[in-house]
């Protein structure tokens, strides 16, 4: 069954008449085109046995129908209300609206208001979930794009690994690994980041013109591209010598990383997951420093469903991939995180970035 | 008066008793602070008396800080409840919500649904025209920056033209491109675009390993950010020998361009100025290959508000920033397109973007 006619079957099974799916990512999940949209409408309606449809800008036709989708594509212009267009598109299909599946964790309050306006007898009840459930189990034929991705992740790190130089800026060296991606024809998952020094103590920095200097360590965060799906990785490196509280906070963060992917199998909730990799950071003293939680779903979305956090009781099975990714943020002393991806398998885990965790020294 | 304090006055004025701003350029322009807070919550909510606060994950409060955001910023770790965050900093206040304003365009379903959850008796109304009016006008402090980001787009354009040649690739020539704003320690406001040959008539094409050839046309598409302010270019150059045909096209582009930049000043509508351009282009005979709006506002968004199109009746005043960017996509001879930035000035208009328009034959 394609992914498509999952979401048919449950349309049915549910007495749903439509299903409007916008979010970009879902979109390619059911249609295989990738765009986005901007403030523009794109979408594919789904109905339980009726032809389904994909609405975007008019420009994007040609690219939607080269994408594989092989049902109707609605295009809209400018000057035009796409709302108008979708409801005449189903009105053309003899369908009767009155519950609708919407995705709430994406439409806008806007959008919402011009459903409202054409049936407004509906009911519109929340499809995320389903749409979750659905991506967040990948098939094999996911994976291996998924172990691709993580492969020219761990190259690209390699690559940032051997451009760092004492008085190089992180921008420098965020360009060599951005280049050296797309010199091979892909494209990042999401904006590299290099953090140098103190910088690396902001989970959340920016890499400007710190220039690299002895004593620093610098923390990659980065992700590829492979065929829609992505990649995301997290080393901390150091260059020169380096201070025992630098490798305390290294030793404690890798361990929390390592025991967590150890524990990774099918049955165990993804908030036992964090507080094993917590509670490694806390015994080493660095609780209050771990700011964030353990990581996230990954796949044609870089954060998708589930959230590995403390609160999440969600079980994990066989197919769920996701980041491992506790981080020590001290500014008086390094920041230190480190990524990896995994995926739950029957025995177990099996991890997809496969970059050495040992402490680099450059 | 800063933007804070005007829209502090909107909502006095408006007997509004919050206004909830989540829209991630929105908080910038009215904190400073330029965030992607992925799906996480970040929000400015102002008030019309009391003190505002922004929101944001716990990471990122010394960012916020640091920004320049001077009152007071409240974070919220991945295992909290957001908007129980949100709902107690209002409380601590003493304020009644009766009526709150939110961006409609933005706010999703799923978080109204939070809102309405503790706030059952209000009402929210629509804030993102408010908005949109305040950001339109650009004042002089804006038009610096501005000025300064199309400088840089023009350099882009330069870049690439000096990287073309015989069998390079557009991901080769779009990689020496980021590459030298990277290395000038600035980023893109958007993917940048190369698109050699027939892929030039895909409006939304994606650069990959088509190799330039002669007789090619190569469309650049791309912006820089200058200090959260956004450009916007396009420009169409040949390589090798090129046709008449192609050349017709690229006249007319051109002329549809011209036309409209030289008819923008104060009082004219946006669907005036797309009239001129279509108009110039249907003269031309390719009318029905102009398949979208002639432009959109720049500013903090690289799509902003207004939409130049048909439609559009606003009329322009001084201040305000957009593109103009005719194009013809002709799948059999070539894709042509044009794109400026302009300012209306008390006098007419100003052109930020400043690469020629002469066809280039390389």
């Amino acid at each position: 069954m394609t992914n498509l006619q999952k979401l048919q079957s449950y349309l049915k099974e549910q007495q749903l008449d439509a299903a409007l799916v916008t979010t970009p990512d879902n979109v390619f999940y059911f249609s295989g085109f990738k765009s986005n949209p901007h403030e523009r409408l794109l979408g594919v309606m789904v109905f339980p046995d009726a032809e389904p449809f994909l609405i975007c800008p008019q420009m994007e036709v040609p690219d939607a129908a080269a994408a594989g989708w092989s049902f109707e594509v609605v295009g809209h212009l400018d000057t035009e209300n796409a709302w108008d267009i979708v409801a005449k598109t189903i009105e053309k299909r003899h369908i009767t609206i009155s519950k609708m599946a919407i995705e709430k964790s994406h439409l806008t309050v806007e959008r919402l208001e011009a459903l409202v306006d054409r049936y407004p007898q509906a009911s519109f009840v929340r499809l995320d979930d389903t749409i979750n459930a659905m991506r967040v189990i990948k098939n094999e034929a996911e994976l291996i794009l998924m172990r691709k991705a993580a492969e020219l992740a761990d190259f690209a790190i390699r690559v940032g690994c051997d451009e760092i130089a004492e008085g190089k800026t992180e921008m420098e060296i965020l360009n060599a690994i951005e280049s050296a991606i797309k010199a091979k024809g892909y494209s990042m998952s999401f904006d590299t980041m290099v953090l140098a020094g103190e910088k690396s103590a902001s989970p959340h920095g920016t890499p400007g013109n710190r220039q690299i200097k002895r004593g620093d360590m610098i923390l990659f965060d980065l992700g590829v591209i492979y065929e829609g799906y992505c990649s995301d990785i997290t080393r901390t490196v150091a260059f020169g010598e380096v201070s025992d509280a630098q490798k305390d906070i290294y030793n404690a963060v890798r361990k929390a990383n390592e025991d967590a992917i150890a524990a990774v199998k099918p049955g165990i909730t993804a908030s036992e997951l964090d507080k094993i990799a917590r509670d490694a950071i806390t015994d080493a003293g660095y609780g209050e420093y771990f700011t964030h939680r353990l990581g996230h779903g990954l796949g044609i979305s870089v954060h998708e469903f589930p959230s590995i956090n403390g609160t999440n009781e969600l079980v994990m099975e066989k197919g769920m991939v996701f980041t491992i990714e506790p981080g020590v943020y001290k500014s008086d002393v390094t920041g230190v995180r480190i990524e990896d991806d995994v995926v739950v398998t029957e025995a177990g885990v099996e991890v997809l970035t496969k970059f050495t965790k040992d402490l680099i020294i450059l």
